[in-house]
């Protein structure tokens, strides 16, 4: 299939293209190269030696022998231009990866804020606008996040996307429905992809576009079949306080030993996915799109989920690293308990990677190896979600320890 | 109190600007005027002749003896002038008009669709990120619309913002919980909406901003009690296809000699209000802020529901107009029940105006008196919803007669 991958040089956009492209699809990438100016604003590097967008493809032909085909488009503001390349390259499915990602960052001030929403809403609305006006029938898949339920907000086990309810009637009487989940983000990245799901259900509504919202766990792991193939295609590794998750930053804290940063008592459970597995489900997706004429398919892509202690725990047991708690900068439930369906994926055929087979790999493989890169200034989280946040005031205090809970 | 009105040039801005400054309070305007940018880029003018805000304002100065200041600004483009004048005038309550309003004109063209989103959501977030810069503590107040709850979607009447609602266990027991009204948006303006609400809900959440968002039904009528006091001050009437919202259309139509166009069947059931009562309820939504800690408020701001046809029947009656079907250029269900909870602003102390009282007063004070002013060209709707909406194809097309269901 012809595949257009918008976001393609980022850290599940690239592997994704990469193995897209190997399962025999033709690859485009779409991206404004913004993840590596963003390294550029906060003064950080991937731990792992990323290379240029343009070695990286020419990487991939060598070793793979496939092209992959990339233009430097900005999708939220050269409507333009992404809609030339689309009505050009006629692709099949569109991958939408084009938003910015991290939690942290979006709320590390007012600009952040507002770049988010800008970025975010104005890219997921010209995807929508192009595909409509160029009259292709193309299957949009998007990457969306587990975030956008909330954590225990509707209790019971989290269904995919859509929540079967009962309104009572003046009457008495009570009428089934079936829902979109009530969504609860917690931060203003999440705000966009829970606004996202609004425009996927007006354009499935209005205009019929076929519509996959994979709603993303927490990845881990760093490297892909694809990626590992050659040190030049070798993907991220972000351990700063913005934009490393949880368990890679545990993992790289063990790796250089630096203690491991649990946020508040570690009470949140979370869904997690590994690299890996995302790429797998992406084109899963892609292989089994919606009919003509289905509401939108919300997919829930997670594998396992931990609470944040258990985890730290896990790779303390494993690396003998030291574990302490800080206050939480995020505005968040201490603890909350979460079961989530993943029917669809299992259905399809994922056969999951587990922690439990790959952590070790992940901190002996990347980690150790590129220990000496990293910058220990970066580590700690400063962006604060209100100014009150950190009781104790300032963001340097959010990196102050904290008594850890029993 | 010190309000600030964004977009007190437009339908509801001014005469709210007007109303809320004769009350007693402190108003700032701030516009960027493109309302009146869009009368250019159709064609078409306001059935009254409005006035430049400049020759506006100083009228009211004369007649009323109250100033109203004014600042050229683009909320969704500019904002370190809004945080600015935020921080300078530091409002009790700033009261958001800002964004493009028309259905029709959001759904013209992908850059009509784009303009809309780009607007709206950077405008509403703009404000948001500002109010929560500015560490100060002002109520927004959102003029919302109806048409985020969809016709009938989740059956009875529709609450005000939030729906009580059962979700079934694995167990077999129920939690009761009371969601934000599901979003069943019929355009991309009213998609803004209800985006709009869920940026509302994060904020409130995370940052505590005190909101009320009055879910708005249709406006009819022209004046009110302070546009009415001198010719200078008269409000906007806008008849086009695009502009014209479909009760103030069947007036001027009357007025003129038209036949009164009804789309589809006319079996849409719709809510209105009267731009008086609009007003009103917008001074009384300030008087009566939500308390700290409270969720967002919203209101259903409406008097009456009618089915268009209904409307079409009464005005038809006061005037000996003919009625024409018209093929439906939107897409939305041919018929609806609707019954609208507005208990809070009754509550308040709203006392409606009923079409029975306002009705004839409004043809003879404006649709008759500027008649003349009519270009019958702009009446047509052509913006269609999809290419396939109008079944017979073309643009031209949608302004075919259709036999009118009994």
């Amino acid at each position: 299939m012809k595949i257009m991958v918008l976001g393609g040089d980022g850290f599940s956009g690239w592997p994704t293209s990469l193995h897209l492209s190997r399962r025999g699809h033709d690859v485009l990438i779409l991206d404004n190269l913004s993840r590596r100016r963003i390294d550029d604003e906060l003064g950080v590097m991937s731990l792992t030696p990323i290379q240029p967008l343009d070695t990286r493809l020419a990487a991939w032909r060598e070793v793979s022998g496939r092209a992959i085909a990339f233009h430097n488009v900005d999708v939220a503001c050269q409507y333009d231009r992404l809609l030339e390349l689309v009505c050009e390259h006629r692709p099949d499915a569109i991958v939408h990866f084009a938003e910015q990602r991290a939690a942290p960052y979006s709320m590390k001030s007012s600009r952040h804020k507002r770049y988010t929403v800008d970025n975010n809403i104005n890219a997921t609305h010209n995807v929508l606008a192009a595909i409509v006006e160029s009259r292709l029938d193309i299957h949009l898949v998007h990457l969306g996040t587990m975030g956008v339920y909330g954590y225990g907000a509707t209790g019971g086990r989290i269904p995919e996307g859509y929540l079967p309810v009962s309104v009572a009637a003046d009457d008495g009487t009570h009428k089934n429905l079936e829902i979109l989940h009530p969504a609860y983000p917690g931060s203003v990245y999440h705000m966009t992809k829970a606004l996202d799901q609004l425009m996927f259900q007006f354009y499935n509504n209005n205009d019929g576009v076929r519509i996959t919202d994979l709603h993303q766990g927490i990845i881990w792991g760093t490297q892909t079949e694809e990626t590992a193939r050659d040190v030049r295609l070798i993907n991220r590794f972000d351990y700063d306080g913005d934009y490393g998750t949880v368990l890679n930053r545990f993992l790289m804290q063990a790796a250089i030993g630096h203690p491991l940063t649990v946020h508040g008592g570690g009470g949140q459970k979370r869904a997690f996915i590994h690299i890996q597995d995302t790429v797998r489900c992406v084109e899963l997706a892609i292989r089994n799109p919606p009919a003509a004429g289905d509401r939108v398919r919300i997919v829930n892509q997670m594998t396992e989920t931990h609470r944040v202690r258990d985890l730290a725990r896990l790779v303390a047991a494993l690396t003998g690293a030291e574990i302490r708690c800080m206050e939480n900068p995020r505005k968040e439930a201490a603890a909350n308990d979460l079961d989530v369906s993943n029917a669809t994926l299992l259905r399809l055929g994922l056969q999951p990677i587990t922690l439990s087979n790959g952590l070790l790999r992940e901190i002996s493989d990347i980690a150790r190896v590129y220990a000496g890169r990293c910058d220990w200034n970066k580590i700690p989280a400063t962006a604060r979600w209100t100014p009150e946040t950190c009781s104790s005031g300032g963001v340097l205090q959010c990196g102050t320890l904290a008594a850890c809970p029993t």
